[in-house]
């Protein structure tokens, strides 16, 4: 059987090596951090996670979505919140039923490592860094880093002495937006590349239950948009929320610099968040972390050669904003058995297969997801789009397979990304043909009324 | 005085080590290569390099411009060559006097090593690979490569013994498109960074003197455009020309993969170039040579906090069809030193002055380049396009301050690129006015002698 090597730990790699586990394959996994089952406190973003169609498709073939929507909180519409800190406005997102789950990212990793780590062809190493990739040896350079501190992204090391060198057939990188083995290979000919930081920055609050009970509505996503800037909140299963922050870094820097500016700026911003999250959190949260920031990866192709494959962030991280980054990247592994399946696991064609297939995907998620965050910073306070969405629907409860709205395309089907957008682009035409003959025929009647009055008709 | 770290010993970051020598600063220049100078062939790209403006001006301002231009070959016109191998067309440059230069890469690059070295604060460590650049230290680590063979791009070394650790006030790589200093800094946080490759790629010819003169036309950009691929020759001061052919990667596998294929490749689309440049030498080369290819690099900001600043290549790679890639690596040079005497020799100041005014004409540059790949391509033959360079160029003649083509801003101007585009603009619109009245005129005229001839009247 072939051998895979897995480069990561994570969501992504954890789910890799399920699938390739089912598949009978020699599977490795090196994971640069400690084994996060025995870790205190994660360090790094998490932005709870909203698990979606695609998410489960994935989880399902591997027989670990029941067990994983079990433990996630249903959310059916986003709840938006007014300045006033008082009234609400209900946007559901999709047919009655249809729903995203709220899921802790450290639970939802620890079950997945747990699940491949029954399969006895499944090796786990943690705390091994991969370096670097040697395409022409077939091998990767890996540090075992144990012991030593958690080494920072990107900072120079020197364990030499304990280098070792992995052999595989395949190489799936899994390790994310600052993915080494992707910056190992970025200077391969023809590998096009991009990084893009968005103007935003966030910083993680919490809600905590309140007599025990959930502070705010769990089973919706709470939002306050506020133009420039925006508040999240979802919930878990403990009765907490996650609260997320996002605004410009320059308004960090000069509205939330001292206590009294973070204290006044919720107040007034957020009143009823304010209330919740509480005064000595939010002052300390703002004292400890700095706010975070974003970044959009995208790349051309997706593998090197014939032997790695890079996934999820680690091809196409993208901003939070469409609830996507994970969905998208379980649906890789999705892709990648589909792949290996129309291939008859021939890995140089099944690599070429993958990237033909994946790349303009990916970058259409990539462009979503940048164009949701002005939708949740602002639009969805417009009631232009308010009522694009309401038709959306409308037409949805009646010609379900017709007419999807964007958003039950990408979250509640298994539609290719690109072709959404295509979709999306016919049923504009549709709506502005529809719009054109509305108001042709109300300017006939019009005429018609004023003829037939003029000759004293009516 | 301050201490600059220059890394690379090309064409810009010789210049650079000149004007900090100029500015009586100290200034190291580390290079992974050997010394030019002393090497007997020189691998790598070279595409003749076209001296405009822009380069001029950096050279001039220490006191090369003179001997540099004396080295040259002055190009006044393109000289497209038809498919019948005998007839041409002739585009001028600009107004009659204006003129780019055509420069032999390696000797321009060896005047500026020896003009730098000429200073005794300059020094030069050549065999100097930089690794890896630390912002909080403040420093680089440096390996000696002496004695062992020329490192490729990207590949892992081994020779952690010898590291050098340098310090510095001030960093500026000048170490190329493929820059270790940029992606030793790549994962720096909000770091936008775009690397793109285009779907042709070039191979590099050669035309010897004939009976011991030039073979072509000297004085001109000689250009055989065919759509999809395109051939150019620029001539050299022992008469010979530099020809490289730019095509897609697929039709150099397809078109030219046998020696019979690539003889009746150029024998059928550029039949005189065939019988300049030799049945042996042709097939000789592309038997010896594989398609390089080309990359457009982008990035924001220019600088990494107060310590290290890309210029040339590390910040702007652009694809070479607008002859700017040296120009506008050059003008950095410039740019820098007016940022320097801006901000009185204030570092942090001045490296967010520079990338503050650099990087958008960085951006407009690339674009520009990408664009003129069409041109050079097949717009060329196109009657609207020698319309309107012919439009330009006549208004130009009389209203020199007011009205610039697009080429000769770029070319003949320091106006900074993304102001040019906006001229550009400015320019369409005036045009686009001054059709429609013409259009309504002539309409209005017709209609006279319409009405005119049906009264009678005429």
């Amino acid at each position: 059987m072939p051998k895979v090597v897995i480069v990561g730990a994570g969501l992504v790699g954890a789910l890799n090596a399920c699938y390739f586990a089912q598949r009978g394959w020699d599977v490795e996994v090196y994971e640069y951090r400690r084994d996060i089952r025995t870790m205190e406190h994660v360090a790094g973003r998490s932005i709870n996670l909203a698990l979606s169609y695609r998410g489960k498709s994935a989880l399902e073939a591997v027989g670990l979505k029941d067990y994983i929507v079990e433990q996630g909180v249903e959310m059916h519409a986003r709840l938006v919140h007014n300045k006033d800190g008082k009234t609400y406005s209900r946007q559901p997102y999709g047919q009655p039923g249809e729903h995203i789950v709220s899921i802790n990212r450290r639970h939802l990793n620890e079950v997945m490592i747990t699940q491949a780590e029954q399969c006895s062809k499944v090796k786990f190493f943690f705390e091994h860094k991969v370096r670097s990739v040697d395409l022409d040896k077939k091998e990767l350079i890996v540090t075992f880093t144990g012991g030593s501190k958690i080494p920072r992204f990107g900072s120079p090391q020197s364990t030499k002495e304990s280098d070792i060198h992995v052999k595989g057939d395949l190489v799936i990188a899994c390790d994310g937006a600052y993915s080494s083995v992707r910056r190992s290979l970025a200077t391969q000919p023809r590998f096009d590349y991009s990084q893009e930081y968005i103007g935003h920055g966030y910083i993680e609050l919490n809600i905590l239950p309140k007599n025990g009970e959930f502070a705010l509505e769990p089973n919706v996503f709470h939002l306050w948009p506020r133009g420039n800037f925006t508040l999240i909140a979802l919930a878990n299963r403990d009765k907490t929320f996650t609260v997320t922050i996002f605004a410009p870094f320059e308004d960090f820097a000069s509205k939330m610099s001292t206590p009294n500016d973070v204290e006044s700026f919720f107040r007034e911003n957020f009143p009823d968040a304010y209330e919740l999250l509480g005064r000595s959190h939010l002052l300390d949260t703002f004292h400890r972390v700095r706010p975070q920031p974003l970044v959009s990866i995208k790349c051309r192709p997706h593998h090197f050669g014939d032997f790695v494959l890079l996934t999820g962030d680690a091809a196409h991280a993208m901003v939070p904003f469409y609830g996507q980054g994970m969905n998208c990247g379980f649906e890789d592994c999705l892709v990648l058995k589909e792949a290996l399946d129309a291939c008859n696991d021939d890995i140089p064609k099944s690599l070429a297969y993958y990237s033909d297939k994946r790349v303009k995907d990916a970058h259409t998620i990539n462009d979503l997801a940048m164009y949701n965050y002005e939708e949740l910073k602002d639009l969805v306070n417009h009631r232009s789009y308010k009522l694009r969405k309401k038709i959306d629907l409308f037409l949805n409860r009646f010609f379900a397979d017709k007419w999807m709205p964007l958003y039950s395309m990408v979250t509640f089907s298994r539609m290719p990304y690109h072709k959404i957008v295509e979709e999306r682009k016919r049923q504009d035409k549709v709506l502005s043909i529809f719009r054109r003959g509305l108001a042709i025929t109300t300017a006939a009647v019009l005429v018609g009324l004023y003829c037939a009055r003029k000759k004293g008709v009516l």
